[in-house]
């Protein structure tokens, strides 16, 4: 029998103890940990397996080691970011086959170390492990002033709903390989106070907006129309594409009403802002609904599962 | 090619950045950051791979995944130990099989939870994925005094030379799924000064000592009739299966020469501890030596890579 990641972790959860040290329990982008009288301690971890989030040495097309090692580490930065804060140090894990080549493996870990570099984040140790099949995991600490954390149960009814970049297609175009962790954005909004509500979208934008509407208890009403799709040859992806497809790795944020002209209008990047609808109370029947109250995972599906994909 | 581990670390290693909060680079048991002005934390992390260090559900005589579980946080813990450190917080990334069983999956985390309950270990967040092969991986903090901490480098010329409990064995009898960490051990050892230089064996006696012994920039020499052997089936394994087994999880020591008494005097632990013989200078061609001025690692071999067992 497939085992769903989503029942392993609901029966998983409720068993992890706690102390008073744990800020935020796990479930969010991060663990939360005090740090001291002014900062949180963030942790996360992410993994690459081969056949899974790339192809291997041995694939017919398979993807340069170089940007499967990038992808780890911006992965976790995207975590550390959604959540308003500031990453560190780093642990990388390496489990590889008794086949795998010196060559992948340091064009594997140069990728890494030269984003760490970019982000001054400093690995600070690992281990290394033979396997039946190569998986690497890294283990990100970040820090976040706490009156800038942002979790995902802080959305609020009344709030816009926000998002940076384009969504969807991120296979096709290699964007999720070659994503920017949206860590400078992140950190703007955090620090100015424009939200304490965000979640990094790995998953999709319909599953993560759902994921933050679930830990608020609120219902999203999205604009439709509004969703910012990836160009593709020239042409927008689906809307259903930009909805599902997952491995965007850009921001939703929720920002009060009353401060949404203002993001707009001091927004510094270049990387696109898009108000793509409002949270509202909840719906006892949906999380996400469109303009017309239709719920949006009964009309797109609910996207991926890491122990099947 | 095999990769080889050492020549893979031996590049890395010089390439990894540095800071100001970094105690301890890279190689130790753990890594160490400034925490406060008392303490440090410690970072560690370990993996455990169905086929090379666990066999998995498919095979003739699976190993109980509770004990899987378990051995993956007691390494861990064990590493943590090695530093005179308390663990704290833990993350865990699991990598499963599409076929592996909700069963299998649910006694892994099972005994990871218990072991973590045991010694007051929470653990605060994770990943899972799908993936060719079975591969976790565990991240373990823990804190230390400033003035407590244990590391690899401190063994001084004229200090004795401790281990905890026995050696060689330890998948015949089991105990390399099974052992107890010697958190206790090692914590006593640290808060009453008796030592700032400790191993913990992973890789065996010879090798996990002679990498003592390189870190500090000495020679041990080595009684061989004190080694403690571990008792298979009534008999004690040969000296060389002490020397290079491996997953012993037991503890390496130097302690001065004036307080060896008072410690064995002192000890108060039903955990065997043995004086197996003195650290010297430094000798140009041998980082251990028998009481002959023999090389031991010409004598009995090097012990296992991780990239090939």
């Amino acid at each position: 029998m497939l085992i769903n990641e989503d029942d392993f972790l609901r029966d998983l959860l409720p068993k992890l103890a706690t102390d008073g040290n744990i800020v935020v329990p796990p479930g969010d982008d991060c663990a939360v940990l005090s740090w001291n009288d002014e900062r949180y301690l963030l942790l996360t971890v992410d993994q690459v397996a081969e056949g899974v989030h790339y192809h291997g040495e041995s694939a017919a097309a398979p993807d340069p080691a170089y940007w499967v090692g990038r992808k780890l580490l911006a992965r976790n930065i995207s975590d550390i970011a959604a959540m308003g804060g500031t990453p560190s140090y780093g642990l990388l894990a390496i489990s590889m086959r008794k086949d795998a080549s010196r060559q992948w493996l340091d064009g594997f870990t140069q990728g890494i170390l030269d984003l760490a570099a970019a982000y001054y984040i400093k690995i600070v140790g690992g281990d290394t492990s033979a396997a039946m099949a190569n998986v690497a995991s890294l283990t990100l600490l970040g820090r976040v002033h706490r009156e800038q954390i942002c979790l995902r149960s802080r959305a609020r009814p009344g709030d816009r709903i926000f998002v940076t970049g384009t969504f969807g297609g991120s296979l096709v175009t290699g964007k999720h390989l070659r994503f920017e962790p949206r860590l400078q954005e992140a950190q703007w909004l955090a620090t100015h106070g424009f939200t304490s509500a965000m979640i990094d979208v790995s998953d999709g934008l319909l599953v993560d907006l759902t994921r933050l509407c679930r830990a608020s208890n609120v219902t999203a009403v999205v604009m439709e129309d509004a969703i910012p799709r990836t160009m593709v040859d020239g042409i927008a992806v689906s809307l259903s594409a930009a909805m599902v497809d997952g491995e965007d790795y850009e921001l939703i944020f929720a920002a009060s009403q009353h401060r949404a002209t203002d993001l707009a209008a001091q927004w510094p990047f270049a990387t696109k802002l898009t108000d793509i609808g409002h949270i509202q109370e909840p719906n006892d029947e949906s999380l996400a609904v469109d303009g017309d109250g239709i719920d949006l995972m009964s009309k797109f599906g609910s996207g991926y599962d890491h122990f099947r994909e």
